[in-house]
């Protein structure tokens, strides 16, 4: 970039699966679409086995490979840890990046536990000290409709909140001969479809409504709870054999929530949907308007503007392709929509930005641990009889919870509106 | 109906505001479009106002008319007593009816207790000994898509039900300057949007799933609690005035419940969610396939037959107005859909056809007792910190739900098959 | 009717296949909704058949019958004939009735030729200066999506009109092994999805639009040639035998269209669009907005709206049921929708209202005879390699086509203004 | 790629705007989601301003920039030639690739005029001999939704077709300020809508039926004829002066048409169609089944099994996201959708596999060669009062339109199932 010549950034991305490749392709392709402050260099990528990380660099494009992650922490040329790893390593790693000076994205959840999540928080606070930023990977919040639904509700074209209807909804192992994985064991991956898919419509339905879950009612079940084991080890889809193994996570979560302005919110994660592959839905009622939202049509947003006339009212279909909306400037004309992979890629955007601001990203750890603690009110509530549990407020802040959100919402924007579409001429 | 020369149903209607007129239209049009064993009269209608009630009867095409209810019961001409006045004298009358030896019709909810119901459904069983049939009016059930919903979860078309989730979504009251109502305190109306509208979600996914609620964990909430008095008394969209009145039943009501067979239930019953006006959504995943209904497209019903290949399988978009189609061949030609009303008529034919076939019709006060089980204990829970709070099995029957609409089932279906539609050539 | 003692309509319905089923709901239903000015009364059916007509009239609510149309003429007990016997027959009944002094309702399309309808319109201008009125079947009009497209555009809510497209979609004959009909043989039905389907695109493009057709540019095809002859006749969805018979009308009509404004037209009717039953698809775009309509989901509306800013605006999902939108408030409350079946009892509101306020309803027999000229137009076009057809312009008008309609939105607004809802308190 | 270490394909980009930016994007993603036989190079790209090109050259990944495209031509770095400059340079750069010995892709419309088009097709058989190749930009083609489509049709799973309908639809100059641009002139651009939008179409159902369109009927319209001319050139969406130019090609085009095997197009292009971004819809009805395509949606095929039991039959709407569709197998499990340029990294995979195969791409200069003849039929049937306009049979082949794209599609599908996502595990 001619604008930031020597400026580059060096990434260090630790695991190569399906995030590690989302990531990768973000990385990449970032630079391409807008004007970023500082150039990311693909830099080392990091597994345990050699031959396949090795391919693995080759295939995502990174400089070269090390098999002990704690190696990456160690390198001079890497200034920005990526963590794909599953959850159950988030902490360890995130902290010792941290603390070497490391600036984290971490995908999400943030990690399998409270306990963890706080570590993990406390020590991006301490590194945000030192100029070190961190940001936990909830991209959803990257789509553009989803970034127009929160604009709609902080320019108040909502009113007063009144009720949220969340739901993520998938099929993948709705089949009981669909086999073991590691995300189906409680001590790798936490929890099953609650913290795989359920923090994510936690985190976007607090993201766009600007308000943090303040208690819960839930429950959750496990529909099939043995399972044949894998003749292939870990891959998702593999076959399964004649031995089985327990399933012992959650196949579904479903909880009621209470917002700390006052809303209402039903919630619900599964992955027994039989025909729903990835259905991200979020509905939002409110004083003014309201919002509907599904993943399977990523590239709209209905909004239903209250104080149209009754005659002229309905929900719109905005298809969220104009260079109006956040991020879309720099993509393709209106009416061509983006994909899934894009949220990535703006993930990338609003963090290059923010670490050359020097401000602190969003989401943040922090925001990775109240999300975390829904989590664990609502396995606490669903063992408990569904028994109503209180979620602590955000901390360091107010008796409103205060939403790091809300404070990084000015400088995102900001970036969309700044990151314009290069001219193509 | 020339086919049943001398054989008549004289029908006393006790009510004529909004159910009135829709249970009015049902009986004139009835015969029209079905072949009924007996030929409804519209025999008497009762109000307390002489000239109302007189102008009423004109307008809804009623004989004659009484101003007490008592009156009506006393008459010969009177086979049957259809029920349209508010929920809290649903049970005087009722039990009066049947203790008259007359068949009866009540609208739902059943009544505004569970008490009440009780003696209901006793009443009904005690009456039913004597060839004297009841029924509640749950006409949703006899939309066409909830009625092909049904047969294809008979059908075992889904399979083992594995997830519901129910809404009923409407925005009348959702501006706080809406004057207060009847509907809006508890001593007349029983519950808010629970009972008005949550009942009918709690039906129709008992019915469709053909399994009982077993337990459920539930919030209830009032927004807007204190409302101008109107300045029109009883006239929903009125104008109010200066002075307040308090609500004292709740906004919106949510709920997870646990099926008796498995499934996990949530449920939202609102009248604040902005821009949705009669929202009737259904949604019902299997372990084979999986239906979505909204009656805001009435005439259509989704379903995902899992057993169809990945690369071809899709939410199929039924347009439910085939000949094959619950009581569709009675009306027009494929894709000319029905409305609301039509259902009422539903309601006639089945309930006719019952009691010329000396059958009990569905769903029973049996059935409409349960509803209002499941109501309670949704307050009760929702009093409760949202405790998990348990609801019995429908009396008389086994461990297992057994579902008087089951045996109706057949019933209706044969219904629906023979009533075909006149020859209009 | 208690405000209009003495005054009644007497009726008299020649026909009772399909569309005498709809009528005599709609004469039936209509007075139970509005406050009608003249009482109608089902006076007497007329078919060939004394005892079909007799089981008719006895299904139906007739009074009596005839089995010679012309006595139905000579009768004083009937003030107004409606028209529902095939094409062919619709000029000689409709013209005599109208010199008898009867108000007549006749089914669309007009005639089976432009020189019958032209007979007719003469009839219809003729009778009209001695006070007698006639109408011509286009009920989809009094869909009340469609009445709320008219005055959106009549508002300037889309400015300049640029395009319209226009689809009928039907399947019922796409199996070659659907047996032969009168409807597919051109003496009997003049022609065949162009003149049953095509009619009703034409007729509600010209009259949302508020412009007549100038010109078109057409293909027909018919794609089965030879069907089964039924087994037994008379009746759609017989079975077919052995022997076969030709068809003679089209299968599919296709067409280019100028509208005098300049609006640019592309309509398709076809009885072979497999899986759509009855799916009349309008769009419109014009300078400052655009509007889409489907029957299959007949109680909505889309909208867009120009003026909205590019963030927010797009198609508004307006579900019309509304007291504010045509029609509705004399039905129920909003979100119950409509059917089919409600557009003919508007037809018999505004047809009854004109004439007891000495107007001449529309649409008028003139709007029938050009929606004629349009279907003929399309016929010689494509019998001549699809050459340009000009369509002279509504006669005894300007140079721009003045639209009777438009004289009638009036009256037709105000009729649904004036015709409240009944107070059903 | 380690499979293939040595083999590399260099690159040439021409013309560095909207398309020189979705093909760069093209040629750099391709190779980390699948596996090409051939690596490609960014070798060079060319602009005429050495600037301009050395700052689009940084940004779009390029690795050396010339200022004459002659001299593209005359690398020997450089294998292929993509030409993505307006129309009326496509016949003279493409050509002398070719015969300079370089495969061309080459962005559609192939050309200005049949001529040109002829010109480049006989260049193209001629280089072929020579095992140098050739494609023309229609990626819509690869889009994954599409790629469906055609497998149906070609399973038969549609039986006859007998109707097609298709709008483009955009509405990026529905207002009359937007200012004067190349595209709006018929020197530079060839054609408006019609050649712009509208040959996608033509491509497109073309491509899905396997059948060539026979003849039109065709009507165009320039809606504004005056525009302001820019202030800033050459920039769509810029901000228009006071002087004005005139628009020499049509805003709009529609026409109706016959393919070869019986079935009716209809088909309309617009750059006017308010609120409609780049609605690409197609609609597609055979005697067995039905396809509907909206580009809005673009992960999403509607298809209706004409086989189904009329009581359960519906448009599925598939969810293109699966692994067993085309191309999706390399990109993210199921539910996570591709965007729009994901078609044009499909266009990459299929143009570099069957050079490395040395097999002929699709849609070759052939096929462009006849789409132009339809754009050509369409504008000579529109100058001639919309007369019926016969389109030559693609030539070397014999009565029946022999379709290049049905030889492609084996190669097309089997490249589509080799090229399998990579094992990210």
């Amino acid at each position: 970039m001619t604008r930031t010549p020597g400026k580059t950034l060096g990434v260090g991305l630790i695991g190569y699966a399906f995030m590690g490749a989302a990531h990768s392709q973000a990385w990449r392709t970032a630079p391409h679409f807008f004007d970023l402050p500082l150039r990311p260099e693909l830099t080392v990528l990091a597994g345990r086995n050699q031959a396949a990380v090795t391919d693995a660099a080759a295939r995502l494009g990174w400089q070269s490979t090390e098999t002990d992650w704690r190696r990456v922490l160690e390198r001079d040329d890497v200034d920005l840890v990526d963590v794909c790893t599953p959850g159950d390593t988030h902490a360890e790693i995130a902290i010792a990046a941290l603390e070497a000076g490391k600036h984290v994205l971490c995908e999400k959840p943030l990690a399998n536990s409270v306990a963890e999540a706080e570590a993990m928080a406390d020590a991006a606070a301490k590194a945000a000290t030192r100029g070190v930023r961190s940001m936990v990977g909830f991209t959803y919040r990257r789509v553009p409709a989803i970034g127009l639904a929160r604009q709609l509700v902080a320019d108040g074209r909502l009113g007063e909140i009144r009720h949220v209807r969340a739901q993520y909804l998938q099929d993948w192992i709705a089949d009981p001969a669909a086999p073991m994985s590691w995300r189906l064991e409680k001590d790798k991956a936490g929890s099953g479809a609650l913290g795989d898919i359920g923090a994510h419509i936690v985190d976007l339905t607090q993201y766009i409504t600007g308000q943090a879950l303040a208690g819960v009612s839930a429950m959750l079940e496990t529909f099939v709870k043995e399972r044949p084991l894998p003749t292939e080890t870990g891959k998702l889809g593999g076959v399964g054999g004649a031995e089985t193994g327990t399933v012992t996570v959650d196949d579904a979560a479903v909880f009621l929530g209470r917002f700390a302005g006052g809303a209402i919110g039903v919630f619900e994660a599964t992955r027994f949907a039989l025909g729903r592959k990835n259905a991200i839905r979020i509905e939002i009622n409110g004083s003014a308007g309201s919002l509907a939202f599904d993943f399977e049509d990523m590239n709209v947003l209905h909004f239903f503007d209250g104080s149209e006339p009754a005659g002229t009212a309905g929900f719109r279909r905005i298809v969220v392709t104009e260079p109006e909306h956040p991020y879309v400037a720099a993509w393709w004309p209106a009416g061509h929509g983006l994909g899934y992979e894009h949220g990535f890629t703006h993930q990338v955007v609003d963090l290059v930005t923010a670490i050359a601001e020097n401000t602190d990203p969003a989401p943040s750890f922090a925001d990775g641990l109240q999300v975390q603690r829904v989590l664990d009110a609502v396995e606490r509530s669903a063992a408990d009889r569904s028994t109503w549990t209180e979620i602590p407020a955000p901390r360091d802040e107010g008796p409103r919870p205060p939403r790091h959100s809300h404070a990084r919402d000015g400088a995102l924007d900001e970036a969309a509106g700044t990151t314009e579409r290069k001219d193509v001429s």
